[in-house]
């Protein structure tokens, strides 16, 4: 018997639609396992790559760290090898998000996905020594996460080209929106195998264009199937049709914008939004959301259906 | 015997120098036990009012959970009930700070303090059911803290006095230099058991004659006994006096700016000047911070010791 | 006969309350003469020290140059001598600047009042070179404009003290709200006759008493008497007549929230309420705003008389 | 003899590149007239669609309205008719913004280029209030310019479709970066003559492809040629050609970071760098700019230098 050595075969997390799983959650906030259960099949029936838990768009930010090692635990279990899964490591320094890591490859987690430290104002000299720290304290593939409108630092395209090149990093996932700085890092980096993936729900197409090999959408819990034909549009360089799709679910993206902003913030709404629209598909028992987030009222959910039904989703009239 | 009912009695911090304790460690980053200890003493003997572990100061963000309890614990334990103890409870969303502040309680601490949420932006709304919620989930009286730099959120002032004057907490610790803002949660509480602490090392003098009842100094780690002149200096109305501590602290402060910003970010530098003042005063044995922040080299060291030498704290020339 | 030579006399603005003036406007748009030179009469018979005319409570972005020199002539020959009138210089770089300098010279202007460059984001050096090239065009007395939430760049104080110190500046409005940089403007400056206002409405006493000579504050438009009774008890060291003082100008300045935020910005709500105050006191004919504010609307201009009869300043029930 | 109705007329900024023209000094500061004629040419001559004078590039925050006028006057003598001109009418609120309306309008511009309000923080229903006064203000095709890092506002999508679509705009000068926000507006806009042209130098090709109908580049002024063949390859469908171009021009980008960030801000830097590489190809005579900017030093003209020769611009060891 031979083995294929790590660096011929593809990298964990290659290519693809790697949806950011909501973390569907009981009436008093605890994991709803069987729900998660249903997601990660309705995700994976649907062709996803990849499953990507306790991202931001997973509420990580809101659960415990033993909700967080359950909900990793349950997905591994529930994907049962069908497709890789990756954990968001997400918290304000190195040595949290290393205690993270540790719990996350016990958890069986494929790959890890983390931030540049928050909370306190960081020094790219500072983010550079995070990388390295993270790598030395694990052998999972390790992807940084560059969502500068939660942590209020983007990571220069410059500093992950380095960090890519020397290894301590083996992709990025891009949720800053800015893709002058995400070809940058496109161009700059020279490692064969690392991964761009990104966080975009709206210009998906645009960063595939440009070379991106993935797209991990927060929509994407409740329209993977689009997602997946965008990613092989990209794939088969239709991208009359990437286009068409993408101008499709930037209409259902809508949905996001369901909650009053006079009464909560943009996340509360999106997140809101994203788990009404995977009830009303069946996928999830309940919508809740975590405190101290505003629950969608009646309307707002309304809304959600409709944007559903306006997108093909769900019958007309369907609650 | 009788008993004072808890309204009679005195708030567990009421008023004083309440510094917010940097954590000693050791060069493998470990809690430094003994110099932790030392520390106590050292800002105990000097006639604080109070400690506060793992804030901002402290390194908070750096810290594991187990180092954050550790540091808890071992300060209570070195305290020994001469003052009360407070415990940073900070994290990004609810029910992890909920799962801080029970932890907290068991180790002992005497009252909690606790930011907005933060990583996520957060309406006002959300941060009013973030310290309701947390209210719910302990019995220790708390302080919600400001500190915009930090979290990307200012608390409103209508919003403190609103949690104030239903009893959601129990004191604000203002860290974000807004006098006009600080002036008017004093002008708009009515609970008049609330406590507002500075935590401006520049500015306490301000914050004391406007009505705050407490300061909760970085610096004064490096010289508690300045801060508890100036607080006494407040509270006899003597405020020339007060000022004229305040200048020379304001001079000392300078320290913060050792570190070189072109190799790392202003907390690295702060965080390290403090550390290093701390250790040239004999309290503790390491200037180490936490990865992956930037020591100071040599010159940046020597630069802190000059501050120290010309505020009078150690002999000119004291290695 | 003799000559007081320049550098014994006291500077042009001294101390005192120098209110930035509102620009009276006709319903259809032009300056109001009339008005201006009542509302010149209202402040100088109240008592205040010198009247700045264009600067950011007087509309100077909405005003043509025309309208800009038209309205500091009519203040000119208003105030005939009995208070010295400043000019606000405010535009985007030095050489726009200069000419309004130069106009404002020729139009009878004792002092100037310059902000940094704005619109192109801009560095210390570059602010260091407009200021001494700013001098080298005039040889009136010149305040630098201290205004970063328009400007969105904050003067250092370091960068101020050392322009104070090479006489390219004669003083400092402080219109930051940041009261640690006004004291290290206070601290770091040694010229003698430098002098530094602030622009504060609600903590005004506060920079008095850390060594700010004046207050320029726009509800000193409404009501000058307030601020000039302040500035009184200031300079008799009666500082609490002048906290007392200050809460209830405080307390007025809610007026400034009078406008919907959902209908129109903070700029439109406060000007607007300004000069609905004015308008309510006799001292203008029309609180007509500058294109394209937004008028406030009925309910908006009856919080306003509400906001001033509760001060005192009209009688309840007054239309 | 009969005339084409103005609706069945092509917009007179239709398509293509339509460079931001710097605005050439002579060493002393005033408008270079020779050089200025130079460049007219030089662009003209590379194919050029259109010119845009008194833009952010031009300096235009720099330029007395004498000074902007003179520009613009000397550009559409040079241009004789064979392309149209466009002028930026940049300054802080509606009035003064008109009288730049009316006075390019008499200058002859073809069309006019205006941004929000800034300095004075704006409200959406400003803006639009801003907008439609501007079209009452003249009968000139009018651009509505994003550009949020110079005026701290972002054009709202839905606003500027909502201006499109009442007539109150023309056309859409995009330099916000924000691709998403980009392509919101071209699936909004339903008025068929609307025309949206991206300010990006870097992700020109990305605008294109998504609908914009032509090219605003500052790196146009250096390589106007490189526009060209970029904007000729898009409207033929060859995208790969496209980006192929947009990698060469992205790599000659590098050249606006030839200043060092610790003497200069970015502004200086990149307008420069543009002007020397202008210097260099011949195209103007003097490399200065405007006071208070910072001029490029020996070092950092061989650094600009150096990119032309790396993109084939100038033979290397040209000086």
């Amino acid at each position: 018997m031979t083995t294929t050595p790590a660096t011929e075969r593809p990298p964990v997390l290659d290519r693809g639609v790697i949806p950011p799983l909501c973390t569907p959650l009981t009436p008093d906030g605890e994991v709803d396992d069987a729900s998660l259960r249903r997601l990660v099949d309705f995700l994976v029936d649907a062709g996803v790559s990849g499953l990507f838990v306790t991202g931001s768009t997973g509420e990580v930010a809101y659960l415990t760290d033993r909700q967080r090692l359950h909900t990793l635990r349950t997905v591994v279990d529930a994907a049962a090898g069908r497709v890789p899964v990756a954990a968001g490591i997400v918290d304000t320094a190195t040595r949290r998000v290393a205690d993270h890591a540790r719990a996350a490859r016990d958890g069986g987690a494929d790959a890890l996905v983390a931030t540049a430290p928050f909370y306190v104002p960081t020094h790219p000299a500072e983010i550079r020594a995070h990388f390295r720290a993270l790598r030395s304290a694990t052998e999972l593939p390790l992807l940084a996460y560059d969502i500068p409108s939660f942590t209020h630092t983007k990571l220069p395209p410059g500093l992950v080209a380095e960090l890519a090149d020397e290894g301590a990093i083996d992709g990025l996932k891009d949720s800053s929106g800015d893709i002058d700085a995400l070809r940058s890092v496109l161009e700059a980096v020279t490692a064969p195998r690392f991964r761009v993936f990104t966080g975009s729900e709206t210009i998906a197409d645009v960063g595939l264009r440009l070379g991106a090999h993935g797209i991990v959408p927060g929509l994407g819990n409740v329209d993977p199937h689009g997602y997946v034909r965008l990613q092989a549009a990209a794939e088969a360089g239709d991208w009359a049709a990437a286009e068409r799709e993408q101008a499709r679910l930037r209409a259902l993206f809508g949905l996001i914008k369901a909650g009053d902003p006079a009464r909560m913030g943009p996340y509360s709404s999106a997140i809101g939004a994203f788990k009404e629209g995977l009830r009303l598909r069946g996928a999830i028992a309940h919508a809740t959301t975590s405190t101290p987030m505003v629950p969608l009222d009646g309307a707002e959910r309304a809304a959600v259906r409709d944007h559903l039904a306006a997108a093909g989703l769900i019958e007309k009239g369907t609650a």
